[in-house]
């Protein structure tokens, strides 16, 4: 470990802590230090597995002064009251996705960056996708033209296994189902690659086969404020996908990734496809794109230790993380409304209406 | 040329017709025996590029009682009046995609059909491809599981090349831009692999580089009975692409094929994907199948010449091609408000009443 790495805590220390342990161990520029969960069982487990100290209380780790930032991967209910903990010893955040349970949480969360001086970061780690990436590289360069229509997909079969005693079976627990579950992060990824949303169209369907109350079938239309437009599907009852389809004046790509090596994201460009098609037709003059390795999570990890070093943001922001939420909500009010079209402002003014004047639920 | 094969006449000479005769050719079970167009000059150019004989009137070509079907490839708004005319000299009608060009000309059209004890033919080929055959094949089989989500796409440039004196350029002319004239295809498609359509949402935009008043991107989704629900996108402003993928609950299949190949059918599966996906996760585990040859124009001509034999309706419907259109004026009628859904039935019901009491235009 090089002296110059950033030191981390981590709060929460379930399977996805040690996805990013992980990740962190591959890399000179951090170093996860020490973690904390409520449960004396979970910190020897994690520090038996992952051989990292634990503090016996969350008052310990954050009085450590080495310490520059805290990545949580608490449940999603438990993001402020821990974020606003970790705020107040003026470390910086590291939250996993989606930045909270509601929009209000959210937006609060966004806001203990100004009140504490400290940075928010939350982990929507697919726009670090390298084919993602690529893209996004061809969209700046302008070799695929301004950007017309973008197509999203992120499946799996989650709902065929769901029982009444797992939380995605409940519509108030999973709102929309995969909308609030899958969509949100191609939400964010379309964001990055296809710039401010102005409003939302979307549709839900169950077809639950084992009887669950939740949506299953998710549909959403987005249009850009650049007058672009996109759609993002997600299917919960069938095999999994997660693809990107971009429509340019100057060419089309397609990136299509094998979602079951998510958790081993340096395997995944060796299951992954991007291609370019340039010129009027031509699916025989595609041109497929080789993909490097990569590594979102450590690429992610090594982005939250450059903004302790530097104090400074970075695109994995808080603001960026409330707009995937805001556009479930968004959806969500939509398919309420049979479709009607939603504006994501009205969304956010209504969210920050509500932090004033808090009621139960504004959905 | 078998001596048990149909014989067809053909009205409307242009390059369509070429296409059709071509298809003709190849076949055993009809034969193209006559054509006409009320253009002397076209007559003359397709008599002598097909070397087949060529009526001097409507009347002459209708009075031929070996010529059991006319195949139609007149402009859209001349459906109804030429297929009235055919239908009172009892012949069968073959009529090219969209059935009409307003969907109370196609209700029309499908009432010729009992009026005159003949049938209509509407050419939506695009069914007739061998990669939906086959994804149907597997959806009839119940090797992919109950189908849940349907993602199609048809697009191509035609809007980087508009120019003020074409009719594509006018929102009245071409309503929707990509909707009435690419997306149809697909909602045949859908129709037919997905079941009845109950409800439509449809979101269009304008990003012409060029000036044209009409939309240029269209995004639709549909609700079936079956409680499926589908995509389709059209974006009128990049590199041609026609695809279709299927969610089951056991399976996922992904076609895309080569539009450049569209006029020269034989040689699609050349130049065409598919693939199906089963079980969980799984990209790696995707298994590509091999697409036979095939032409859905001889096809489509080769149905045709059945029912001209037989008497009795096929697949390519009236009813089916009127589906068709009617999920165009939902989609637009969704788009003038603003999203909201759109039930097809008040599509045709308020069709119906236009043709009892018309007036001029209900969109």
């Amino acid at each position: 470990m090089s002296s110059k790495s950033v030191k981390l805590g981590i709060v929460g220390l379930g399977r996805w802590a040690r996805v990013l342990t992980r990740a962190a161990g591959k890399s000179e520029k951090l170093e996860i230090a020490c973690g904390f969960s409520r449960s004396q069982e979970k910190r020897d487990a994690y520090q038996n597995d992952c051989n990292i100290a634990c503090a016996d209380s969350m008052e310990e780790l954050l009085a450590n002064p080495e310490i520059k930032g805290i990545i949580l991967t608490v449940p999603n209910e438990q993001h402020l009251p821990v974020a606003e903990q970790v705020a107040r010893a003026g470390k910086h955040i590291y939250t996993e996705k989606p930045i909270a349970n509601t929009l209000e949480n959210g937006l609060q969360i966004e806001a203990l960056q100004h009140r504490y001086g400290i940075q928010v970061m939350v982990g929507h780690s697919a726009r670090l996708l390298k084919g993602t990436r690529m893209i996004k590289a061809a969209i700046d360069s302008g070799e695929i033209g301004r950007v017309s229509l973008i197509e999203a997909n992120f499946s799996n079969e989650r709902a065929l296994e769901l029982t009444p005693d797992t939380w995605r079976w409940y519509r108030d627990k999973a709102p929309g189902g995969p909308l609030s579950q899958l969509a949100t992060h191609q939400f964010d990824a379309l964001h990055y690659l296809g710039g401010e949303i102005e409003e939302v169209v979307s549709m839900a369907a169950r077809l639950s086969p084992v009887g669950a109350e939740v949506d299953d079938q998710s549909l959403t239309l987005m249009r850009f404020k650049s007058g672009a437009v996109a759609y993002v599907g997600s299917c919960w009852t069938s095999p999994g996908i997660y693809s990107i389809r971009l429509f340019g004046q100057k060419g089309l790509m397609h990136y299509e990734l094998d979602f079951s090596t998510w958790d081993t994201p340096d395997k995944l460009h060796e299951t992954s496809e991007l291609y370019i098609q340039r010129g009027k037709n031509g699916f025989s003059k595609r041109e497929i794109l080789t993909i490097p390795p990569g590594d979102m999570f450590q690429d992610e990890l090594e982005m939250f230790a450059e903004v302790c070093a530097g104090g400074n943001g970075c695109e994995l922001s808080a603001a960026n993380g409330n707009v995937a939420v805001a556009v479930v909500y968004a959806a969500l009010r939509s398919i309420e409304n049979n479709g009607a079209a939603v504006k994501l402002q009205d969304i956010f003014d209504d969210a920050q209406a509500n932090i004033e004047t808090p009621q139960v639920n504004f959905i």
